[in-house]
């Protein structure tokens, strides 16, 4: 059986992000007041192959911690449904 | 009155995805099979001032559209909720 599986990974609280905060410091000068604390984040999407949902879930988790996150500094949340459904 | 707001962005269908290509060649050599479909996306949270929803939806499109993304190669999907709801 096929399972979507998302990935939102984060920095966690106190690490520096530089992206955000090169968006928020440029945000006034262009225009666009009243935005505070931005953070920039990746997602990872993909399909996986795994008998039920409980293998797919732990088949993805073990791929966030080794592979596709470092989680020294960041905290990833993992979704994951049947394909089909919307992810 | 505060807003959260949560901006997925991903590449449109069709277009080169070197990150999402280059973690699905690796996955095989590193112990885990049938994982395809593999994209890599970013998302950009923030919170922002607006006296209501519809303004705060309205702003937050604005600035995906102008600076958060590029509408040539890239979707974007924005979520707004009140300052306190889970996002």
């Amino acid at each position: 059986m096929e399972f979507d599986v998302l990935v939102d990974v984060r920095l966690r609280g106190g690490i520096a992000d530089p992206a955000g905060a090169t968006i928020e410091r440029a945000l006034p000068a262009l225009g666009f007041d009243g935005v505070s604390g931005v953070s920039v984040g990746k997602t990872v999407r993909f399909t996986i192959t795994a008998v039920d949902v409980g293998e797919a879930t732990t088949l993805a988790e073990d791929l966030c911690a080794s592979f596709l996150t470092n989680p020294v500094i960041e905290d990833a949340s993992v979704s994951v449904s049947p394909v089909g459904d919307s992810a």
